[in-house]
């Protein structure tokens, strides 16, 4: 018995490891489609494509062995919320991939259209954007619920920075009705960003959820982190 | 032990059913934020974010019941797949009533703005996307892999409208920039009503891959169904 523990302990350990490696590269990946879509650039852009389906084999492969260590023995309470939350964070760093994926592909549909100046910082909300998903995947490898907090909140930084720019970017196919496209693309680029940051929130989430054994979704006042 | 067995099942029928009401809800709710988003009726989309946050708590209770379903003993492993397909329809499920959420935000958004004609029909999208999540919900209750299959299918369908309808409302905001506000709030919709489309494929993966205990995740080409 004691062995087989030794085992699954190994196993669950290899699904972490998994894990923050596909978190890595989907935070990576953020960065590179915002390069990507900025600089018009085809040959990088398709590279964020082939990238991400390396992301979707990945979730898939952690969901198996997620599934194959709570089918294989009883889990203890703690280990068993490990695992779920490992599916979870799974879940939302696919979805992280799909993000590029689409930023990816509005740089690829850009490259008929004239480069203008738009009223929008897309790398600082990229840049805000893949340190949340940095961050909660630190949350999760340092188990500290305190880090993932500070990603909640995070999140209401990057929902102010997309309406800013949602304004902005209105007001200039108003102005500007010959950037109509581009702008739109922006709105396009910004919005995924803005989801890259909710994926990011449902992460932190979930590791609150799996360190204090509590369900933070859908209101967390009641539960503040520690040293405040 | 045949005792706790019969009372796991009676569990696992709970399990099920909180899912399947919720998932009633959720499809329902689309159907509202779409009339309220339409109408431009305050009331009713005031309503559709009221429902939104029952769905939330409807998540956490169906989570909460699968955690403990998974830590009350050990599933054999086609009720360990059935718990845990329940876990992501759950997960799936929760995001379409954000989707509803999202749309009637556009209806409140709408309220100030003059009414006009657009070139698209966001009913019959709307009709569409939340089909999708009823025939896949009747896969999960009916075990139906085929039905499941021909929702994924319909993605394709909802994916072309979704081109469609993005191609006109732009073409409309170059030629009208008068009504370019309420283009770019259709654009939203009837982008939020793709996005539950795609949870609908996410819902029908999901029971495949229960009934079948394969993954068909991101390719289905080898694995379609039985009477093809």
């Amino acid at each position: 018995m004691a062995e087989t523990r030794i085992h699954f302990h190994e196993a669950l350990g290899t699904l972490k490891g998994l894990l923050i490696e596909m978190g890595g590269k989907a935070e990576a990946l953020i960065d590179l489609a915002v390069y990507g879509y900025l600089a018009r650039d085809i040959a990088v852009c398709s590279k964020v494509l082939t990238i991400e389906k390396e992301i979707n084999l990945a979730e898939r492969r952690i969901d198996e062995l997620a599934l194959e260590l709570l089918a294989s023995q009883q889990p203890m309470a703690g280990d068993l919320r490990l695992i779920t939350a490992c599916m979870k964070i799974n879940s939302d760093l696919e979805r992280v991939g799909d993000q590029a994926a689409n930023i990816a592909r509005r740089g690829l549909a850009e490259t008929h259209l004239a480069h203008v100046e738009l009223p929008v910082d897309i790398p600082r909300i990229a840049a805000a954007a893949a340190g949340m998903i940095r961050r909660a995947l630190n949350a999760f490898i340092e188990k500290d619920a305190d880090l993932a907090f500070a990603v909640l909140k995070m999140d209401d930084v990057v929902d102010r920075m997309d309406d800013d720019a949602w304004k902005s970017l209105v007001r200039k196919m108003h102005e500007a009705p010959d950037v109509l496209d581009q702008a739109l693309d922006a709105l396009i680029v910004v919005r995924n960003l803005e989801r890259v940051a909710d994926h990011a929130t449902n992460i932190a989430e979930g590791v609150i959820l799996w360190i204090r054994g509590t369900d933070v979704r859908h209101g967390i006042a009641h539960l503040m982190p520690s040293q405040e």
